[in-house]
């Protein structure tokens, strides 16, 4: 019996990416006709076969649901996944999670692994570089197919599916707001450098707030920080600089770092600077002070992601496509590092 | 066609447990012959399929590996499936991860979906009821079947298989020794009710280090919290009473939580309270001041388990069963919190 060949296999044999692979496969116009033909070729003479998940479905429910998630020591995602179980569980669907790494070959890899009969549906959040790329085929190809994908948190509107979010940008005027509000005029904004869509918006959010209350805006007061590795000394230099008040920072590793900062520089936090993160994660409950956080809510997102999935597989009427995006609450939760 | 019925659907129906019906359907003479019968009579009505591993390894290779982890938001756990997944990563294995929530009918459910021709073999660290219980038949079962198995953390002495641990005992006396280096001589112990194997052996390592230095063990001073939200009170409780001069605590939680303690009863750390945490977490970085801990070296621990795994699966010798225990080593990285 011949072996059965991989996706990945014939791109390496053919030296040319897992994407025009599958593209080629489809017989897509994106690819040249050349590669596409001598793709299809090779495809055939090893007998590839791709997933017909459109025919088993009908006969054949594995009650499982695939997660696939950029990283993993991460709180956030950690939550999420906590929710997604408890609702999973309850309903009798298992839990199957797989990493992308942030890495777009690893996750187009994943999906094609898992849509192989093992889950019945999707829940994802999109790597770094599915962003970066905008290349979406392997997603729609496996909705195509008849599987059912609920994206979170790193979404796209080129997919047409379920969805559920925080509304980034107005969690993120929050949260200047309420530094605004205690008297703060000279607030930092300390960032990713954002290919992520929602590093984009709560940049939104952060300059709408200080426009509506007057404050100018100061594009030096935006710190993109690419490498957590440098993280420290950039704050440092923001801290130096530019006599700054407050800092909103888009995570809970970059807060920490600018209250540990400060105090070596001898600045009180919350006395001489005010500081926001968004995530509530493990570091903020713990650090010394505690820290004021955006909670994104991974509990009741993941909850809300598995209710979606389950709904859309146990409904009679497949015709349906009113696919919804559910907005999660966000709030703050204050503790000591504001006043 | 008639769907296939579940191992979980077979013990609802029947009002018993899923062990009792895997064991029973292995013949087990565990199981009383009335339920033995019943469950098999009902299985073979519903046609129930018992994986069929071993007849179909030989054909289909997943390239997949499948790891079983208690718990996913736990640094120590994340930081292993990073080392499974770069090994895994390099000789072209997918890795899907299963998580038991220390639940041992989620672990033996999580089993038996995977090894149902998802992947090739297991990485695994057993859940905390499976221990309590010591109930290993899934993983007998499994391995019976020709599939690989790798232990890793929590491992136990009634199964054979490849396992990769640290040796916590030693671990632990070396943390301690080094404390009463620094001329510490009343030293608590923070720790788990100890279900789990390696809590005890933490505790002998603990016990030995005082013996060994002629310093008196006093076991007032092993502290046992079951439960986190209690954590505060039981810690302010032993500041209070003992007079103690340093802390060795099973975790960077209850270690964080001994630091804020004694700073709000006007101790300061590392001057009147040493501290050292077991684990090398996001926590023991970030907090201040930062914690000395015993790194059990997650990475490491992952690439190995991965290795001896792949190994397994791609060796020729089937016959093979010389069976390794790999001792990862420990160190102690000195922070803040000692002197």
């Amino acid at each position: 019996m011949k072996k059965k060949i991989t996706l990945k296999q014939i791109a390496r044999e053919l030296d040319v990416s897992i994407s025009t692979v599958s593209k080629s496969l489809r017989d897509s116009s994106e690819i040249g006709e050349e590669t596409r033909l001598k793709v299809q070729a090779f495809a055939k003479f090893y007998n590839y076969k791709p997933n017909n998940i459109a025919l088993s479905l009908k006969n054949r429910k594995s009650k499982a649901i695939g997660i696939i998630i950029p990283e993993i020591v991460h709180h956030f995602f950690s939550t999420v996944i906590n929710g997604i179980e408890q609702v999973a569980n309850e309903h009798g669907y298992s839990v199957i999670i797989c990493l992308s790494d942030d890495s777009f070959d690893k996750e187009v890899l994943n999906m094609e692994m898992l849509a192989n009969g093992s889950i019945d549906g999707f829940i994802m959040s999109l790597s770094k570089e599915t962003q970066f790329k905008a290349d979406f085929h392997h997603i729609t190809e496996v909705i195509n197919q008849g599987m059912p994908v609920v994206m979170f948190d790193r979404v796209t509107n080129e997919i047409l599916c379920d969805k559920v979010i925080i509304d980034d940008k107005s969690a993120a005027y929050e949260a200047v707001q309420s530094l605004i509000d205690n008297g703060k005029k000279k607030i930092a904004l300390v960032t990713t450098v954002d290919y992520v869509s929602v590093g984009k918006l709560r940049t939104d959010g952060y300059i709408k707030a200080l426009l509506d209350n007057g404050i100018p805006f100061d594009e030096n007061l935006i710190i993109k920080i690419e490498n957590v590795d440098t993280c420290e000394i950039i704050i440092s230099k923001l801290l130096q600089d530019k006599a700054i008040d407050a800092v909103f920072a888009v995570n809970e590793l970059f807060a920490v770092t600018c209250i540990k900062t400060a105090n070596k520089m001898g600045l009180r936090v919350p006395e001489d600077l005010s500081i926001i993160a968004f995530t509530d994660g493990i570091i903020s409950k713990y650090s010394t002070p505690t820290i004021t956080t955006v909670s994104q809510n991974g509990i009741k997102m993941g909850n809300k992601a598995a209710k979606m999935l389950i709904d859309r597989l146990e409904s009679e009427n497949e015709e349906e496509e009113n696919y919804i995006t559910e907005v999660i609450e966000t709030h703050l939760i204050e503790r000591e590092s504001t006043n």
